[in-house]
This record gives C-alpha cells, structure tokens and sequence, in this order.
C-alpha cells in the first residue's frame, strides 16, 4: 500500500514559464509547505490493512466506482420506491433518534408530519416527536439520498436512478428551491403548501416528460457541467440549464396544460440547484455496487445528520463511524451569522464520495462568489483531493487542469496517513427548527471517523489487535 | 501615449507557490521571450498620433463601449428592420464584388436569390450574379452583423437589439445550426426549407416570445456565460443554454401550437451556437456608438468577406482598411483538410472587437476540443491580449483569472508597437460554393490592416506625411 500526496507532486495550471517566473518573484522564493500532520493511527494498524489486502480490494472498489452509468429513469413516491410507511421517515447522515436531533432535523420531521396530515399544527406534531411516536431510518440504508435534513415522508415524489453497469437503483426526493424549505428545516404553510404542489403538479409532470424522453444519462450531464464551471454540489447552474434544454421537448410533449408546464418550466429554471438531487442519486447508485469488497479502504458513504458526521467504508459493511458534526463556515444571507448555523447536515457529501462537489472545486472558480474564498483556493481544494483518493475518474474531467480526471476513490488510509481529510461544499442550515436556510460554505470531516475506520479495517484483518 | 505590454506584466493564475516552483523545476527556469516584433511603422507616425490626441479619445471609446446595454427586444426581416428590397443583399466583411467574392460567399448569395424567389436553379442564380444584377453592400454599413457569409437577403427574420445606454439597433440573422447552411455557403434544397421555416415559424414564435418576455439584458447573459466556459464566439453552449431557460416559460405562454412549439424548442436545443447570433448584435450595438470619435485608434469593426480581412477604427470614420485574408487553421470535421478550407470570412469578429471571442479564451479551456491546441494556449491567449487593448471589460470577467475583467478595446497603436495582433476565434467554411462548413479553428489577421490605420490616423492628425 503507497500512498501518493508526499510521493507525487500534483498537477499544475501552465500559463507560461514566464508567467510562473515572476509569480515566484513576486511572492517571494520559498517553498509553502505541504499540508501534512503525522498519522492518527500507529504504523502497525496501517500494515494490518496493507495486510489485509487494501490494495487488490480497492482496485476492485474503484473500478466499481468509476464504471458506474447512472440513468434517470422515472418518478415514484417513496411509498412506491422504498416501502416508506405512514409514521416512518428516512433522514440524512448516520442514525439518530428525536431526542438527539437537531433543530433542522426536527424542523423537517416537522414538516413531513404535518404534509402527511399526522399533525395539524407544529405543536402536535412536535409532541408526537417528543412522545417517541416517529419511526426514524438513514435514508443510505434503503438506497436513498437526502439533501440537508433529508427528511424522506411516504407520499414525497421522488427521482428513480438506475445504474445501468449493476442494475441497481437510488432514489432522491425532487429539489424544493432555496430560503425556507422542508429540507433545511422550515415547516410554514408556504412550505407545506410546495410539498404538496411538487407531489401532485411537478411530480407527474417530470413522470411524464422522462417517459416521453426516456432514460437520461446523467454521467453525460455531469462531465459536460464540469467542462462548465459547475462542480456539482453547491453550483449546479450549467448542469440544470442542461437539463432544462434536454427536457424541455419531452415536457412540451406530454400534452400537459400549457399552465401547468408553465409553472412547471419556472419553478425549474428558478431554481439552479434543481439538478443537485439528480447528481445525488447518481452519486449514491455508483457508490453502492463498491459496497463490501473485503478489506478495500474505499468510502463509500459519507453523510450527516445535524447531530453527527459519519462515514461507511467498503470493507466494513453496514457500520457507521461517527464523531460530532462541525459547524460549516461560509457566505451568509440577509443578517444571518455564524451564531445562527446548525452543525453540518445532509447526504449531499455523496457528491464528493463519488468524485464531484469539493473535489471538483478546480472546475468551478466562479463558486468562490457563493461560498467565500478566492479563485486559487478553488484550484488548492482539488488538488490536494489527488493525495486522499485512489485515482481519477475517466469521465469528470476538469478543463483547466488540462482535462485531468477528478480525484476519485476516498481512502481512508490516505486520509489517516496525510491528515488531510476530505475536501466538502456544503449549504447551511439554521440552528433553530422552522428558521431554514442561513448560508452556504465549506465544511472539514472530523478525523476521528477516518481513525476510527481505519483500526476496524486492521481489526477486521485480523493481523492485529485495535488499540 | 502609452503601451502596457512591456511595462506591465499580466495577471496569472495562482495555485500556490509550491506548486509553481515544481512547475518551474519541470521546465527548466529559462524565461520566454514575450512574442514581440518590431514596430511596423516608424516612430514619428507613432508620434503624430499621440500628438493627435490618441490617449483622451481612446478614453471615451473605451468608455462608451463598455458602458453598452445591449437588450434583444425583437425580430424584424430585413426588409422592415433595414429598408433591404428585393435584389439587394448585405454580405459580411468589407465591400466586395461578385467578382471578387469566395466561394461560400457565391454560395450563400445563390442561396438568398433562391431563398427570395429570384431564380428557380443555382445555375439561374449563378447566372444573375455574373451578370453583375446583384446589388451587394456591407452588413456593417447598416447596423448589422453577419455570420460566415453574412448574406441577408429582404425576407430574413433579424434578431433587433437595442443598446440601452445609447439608443441605437443592430440587427442579426437567426443561427440556422452547423454543416450544411446557407452561411457557410451551401444551397440545396435543404438549406432553402431550412431558411422558409425560420421565416415562417422560428422567426414569428420568437418574435412572439419576446413581447411577452420583455427585453432580454443580453449583457448579464453574456457575463454568466464567461461563468459557465463559454467564450462566445466559438463556444456558446452556456449562452444557449440560459436562453432556453429564460425564454421557454415565456415562449409556452406564446399560445402557439404545441408542435410548433416543440420544434422550435428542439431546433433551438439542437443547436450550442444559437445564442451566437445574439452575441454578434450585442457586440454590434456596443461597438457602433464609439464611432467617429475624433484621434481615437480603437477599433469599431473587425470583419472578413472570404477575400478580404477589414478592420474600421473609430478616428478614421467609415473607411475599410483591407488586406487579403488568411487561411484558418484548427480541426476540421469528417474528411475535409485545410485544403478544402476557404480564406477567413464573417462578421463574427464583432465579438472580439468588443472583448469576448478569442479575448475571452481564458474562460473557455473546455474550446480546445473543438478549435485544437492546449489549456495552457486558451489561457495565453487571454493575457496576450491585454497587451493590445485599451482596458478591461468591468462586467465580462473571467474566473480563472481572478474575475479579471477581459481585455477590450483593440488599439491598432498598440498592435502596431508590439505587433501582436488580434487572437480570433473562428468556423471555417469550404472554399468551394455549396460545400458548407469544414471545420473551426484559429486564425491571424493581416498586420497590414492596422499598419495602414495607424498610417491614416497619424495623417488625420496631420502632423505627419502618411509615409
């Protein structure tokens, strides 16, 4: 097992030697040290895992990962796609129970009761939380991806995604737009009132437009959005005006009424961030076929709930390695601060998972206007992905590293060996339930999960003991 | 009167100094040359320019075209928009004959007499043109812009662009799509339906669309292009694709036929290039108010007919100075050759003279595909031109460069001092009448074109004899 951030230097944007010459100059001659800290586990573990064959399993995880032909295919409540009954809900990130929910989190649930007419004020519906009365699951374990809080209800519309490589499906509840919506906490009337518009306008409508289209390929969709300044988490403009292109004939042919695809048009295209939660399912349906390889080091989910952040590797089964969610930093709206910022939430991190959101910053400099920092910054986020991931993918390629592929493959045992962790675009929640979205930024892992997962390789590997 | 190419360095993209400094290492550390020749005219034209007033006129040009608010606000034919009866045609670049006109520019004046029902067989068409019957005058004489060929003939639907911050039009043929196109000089019967359907349902659905859009602010388009790679000459998928977004949901409220509809979504989508057309215009509309501004070297226009390459600058009033045209080199498609390829034509040039095209190439790394070269060759290109323009565009800016504004504002004095001259992006149309497109590449201008400009500001300035 090598690793490859100290080994190799990555690539670099060539302007000119000339140019290059008199940056040097400019900011003087000596060299910025590489981002490095010594390893979160002892030498031992990590052989353990090199022992355990990481590097023969992790060519079979990543070639997986990469072969994957995600196809939007149909619409279908989740009582349809997953068996989600009255009383249950699916959330973002690993397990976790009312009690230790957050304000986003409960807000949501919130929400979801009140849509499914368990409760019809937030009053009753918080106390029907209180009162232990919700059956709670991680969307990740029914194939499922949830933006923020993720909340996943019976009768919520949702995208079907098959992976035409494995035949197998994912699943994602349709984009509310951005301010106070369900998934970021807020349960208004307006709110209610959308959900229920998406389920009975919006919903069969796009039903409607994909049968007439047919399967769309969403690896195409992607990789030419990355050749357009989009990186697929926080900005997905190209990537929805592409989409509005490519089904906008099929929408006109449904023979719906011409208001209906009026309003149907419009909520789209006011909203840039639609094709998010077709990248998710996407994302999620090439990550799952990586699933149990034994001994591969690969994540293969990497999701928060509010509460906590939390990692499944591929050579560890179902188990969730969890540890406190950070608080994200960023750009805020209106007068909201970081004071008012909920914990990092939402399976969105399956884009990086999959090679795209952060580890495709480089792809996206105009981002920097969205989430704060600067252009270079954007260039730096994907480069050092390259010493965390187990190779580049063949399909997202990033114009201005000369068509380099994006970093791909998250390793555990490059994280834990470099101390860098992986690199997250993330939208931010407000702390109190009902408030919804307060900003948008950037947020770091805890190591601990990496740590964490990593001694259960070395143990599952059975060559030493855990620490 | 000062030149910035040699005193100040361009921006460059910064990654972090380790980066560079390995990137130096790979390289070797010898510093190339700026591209740099000697002065084409001597010192003392150069200096009856300045004396001349170069410098304060230069400001006001520049001035007033980045203050351009280019709107699209309707579809005029040209006959209504321009007063063009039958047996006239505009044609792009500078004056030409038929005598003197290129294959595509036969081609597509063949097209346009078939198109308005003057011949009923190319050889009938043919035969009128070396009868000398046609009446042929410059695109650019009349507020209008041409692509490839440029041929306008009285039925044609234009785009109507008003320049909000100055009052004036300009004017635009529809895209009609790629291969074989009357623009690039083909004339099947193809190509004559093609153009009876843009009379009499694209241009009439638009024309409805757009009075229930209201004006378009085809400047914020442009500028979230440059955003999304696009660099809006030979790549306009971005562009395109927010048109289709911000259009459609006015374009189902036309209450056309949904067929109708249909097929005009579908040829608009069928197409990345659309949005081309309404580029040109913006360009158009932002360049002809910096006319006429006494001792400023600014370029007003930069065109070619397939014979000529013509530039106008604005201290030299309506007069073409003309040169013969180069030869494009880039890819071409199916089994054509550079051997097939015609000499440099269209108006399409409009882009760069008002600072996107090969200007903006920086924002486009993804064009390298379609046009040839490397990454590194968009990104020179871009800074390249910094040295020969007035100033920075204050809203088309480029990401990667730090959100830097594009250099706009060509200065045939500084092309002339340095002898840079402008980088174009460009289509390449066959050579030969009726063949349509080959390919799309780069190509030079000739130096003469602005050696001759200067020569005729410094005599205007009349403090020296032109040599």
């Amino acid at each position: 097992m090598t690793t490859r951030l100290l080994s190799e230097s990555p690539n670099v944007v060539t302007v000119g030697v000339d140019l290059f010459e008199r940056t040097l100059r400019d900011q003087g001659v000596d060299v910025t040290a590489v981002d490095w800290r010594p390893p979160t586990v002892d030498a031992g573990v990590l052989a353990a895992v090199a022992e355990g064959g990481a590097t023969a399993a992790n060519v079979v995880a990543f070639d997986r990962l990469v072969a994957a032909e995600p196809h939007w295919v149909g619409i279908a409540t989740a009582r349809d796609a997953v068996g989600l009954e009255t009383g249950q809900f699916l959330h973002a990130g690993p397990p976790v129970t009312w009690e230790r929910a957050s304000g986003p989190m409960r807000g949501a649930l919130v929400a979801g009761m009140l849509f499914e007419g368990m409760a019809d004020t937030p009053e009753q519906a918080m106390a029907l939380g209180e009162a232990g009365d919700l059956e709670l699951a991680p969307c990740h374990g029914v194939a499922t991806v949830g933006p923020m809080a993720g909340v996943v209800s019976p009768s919520m519309p949702m995208f079907d995604v098959v992976n035409d490589a494995f035949g197998n499906h994912a699943w994602c509840t349709l984009n509310e737009g951005l301010g106070k919506v369900q998934r970021y906490g807020a349960y208004g009337d307006e709110v209610i009132e959308r959900l229920g518009w998406m389920r009975d306008v919006l919903g069969p409508a796009l039903a409607d437009a994909i049968a007439v289209h047919g399967p769309l390929d969403l690896r195409t969709v992607i990789a030419n959005a990355l050749q357009m300044g989009d990186e697929l988490h926080n900005r997905n403009r190209a990537a929805t005006s592409l989409f509005v292109r490519e089904m906008m004939p099929s929408l006109l042919a449904t023979g719906r009424a011409s208001g209906e695809l009026a309003d149907v048009a419009a909520f789209v295209n006011g909203n840039d961030h639609f094709f998010l939660n077709l990248v998710m399912p996407a994302a999620k349906a090439a990550t799952d076929p990586c699933r149990d390889v034994e001994g591969s080091s690969m994540v293969v989910a990497m999701a928060r709930n509010g509460t906590d952040f939390g990692i499944q590797v591929s050579g560890t089964g179902d188990e969730w390695f969890t540890a406190p969610a950070e608080v994200p930093d960023g750009l805020f709206l209106g007068d909201y601060t970081a004071a008012d910022a909920n914990p990092d939430i939402g399976d969105s991190t399956i884009t990086e998972t999959a090679g795209v959101g952060g580890f495709a910053m480089a792809a996206a400099p105009a981002i920097v206007k969205f989430i704060g920092g600067e252009v270079a910054d954007a260039l730096a986020a994907t480069q050092s992905m390259y010493g965390i991931t187990l190779g580049e993918h063949p399909a997202y390629q990033v114009p201005i590293l000369d068509f380099r592929g994006t970093p791909t493959g998250i390793d555990v045992v490059r994280i834990v060996r470099t101390g860098v962790v992986p690199f997250v675009n993330t939208g931010i929640a407000g702390k109190v339930a009902g408030t919804g979205q307060v900003g948008a930024g950037l947020v770091s892992p805890p190591m601990e999960v990496f740590t964490a997962a990593v001694e259960a390789l070395a143990a599952r590997a059975a060559a030493v003991p855990v620490a």
